[in-house]
């Protein structure tokens, strides 16, 4: 069953520039994944004022396929060294339809 | 260009139960909009306890016809009848990519 992993960041204030090296890291890890059905990730367009900063979506063919995502080094990488550092808040939600 | 909106919610403690005909509302309302690439919505599935309750993640052919959708009298009826009486938290990210 398709499982839908759903992200949203807000940065610390002064560090917006990392949202770049964020997106293309994370779309160049799903490239050499299996299981990725879709996925999209990156900064807010501007529309409303009070929006979180980025996002993410990644649909899975399966909850294992998600979870080989979530459990990879590089995942994890990204995760230490560019998304925690800089991170003010996040809002998790995760489909399985 | 293709835009996206995402959304994720925190019920209130004790409204959960809304979540099914707020799932069902939107997505009768979007299979009668022009525009929509794909839509879905639902309840977080319990992998991580510290997650949002729900999501909306709907890809429009283009902003104006995500405004469409956001300015639509059902979906304003849907906001203001069942999703903000019973929310404690809204994070939304729109994506135009």
């Amino acid at each position: 069953m398709p499982f839908t992993h759903v992200v949203t960041f807000r940065w610390v204030p002064e560090k917006h520039d990392v949202a770049d090296e964020v997106r293309r890291s994370l779309e160049e890890l799903v490239r050499s994944l299996p299981g990725v059905h879709s996925y999209l990730c990156g900064s807010d367009a501007g529309l409303n004022p009070g929006n979180s900063d980025f996002a993410v979506v990644g649909t899975f063919a399966s909850k294992e396929d998600f979870l080989h995502y979530r459990d990879h080094p590089e995942h994890q990488r990204i995760l230490e060294e560019l998304i925690v550092p800089n991170l003010a808040d996040k809002e998790v939600v995760q489909i399985e339809r």
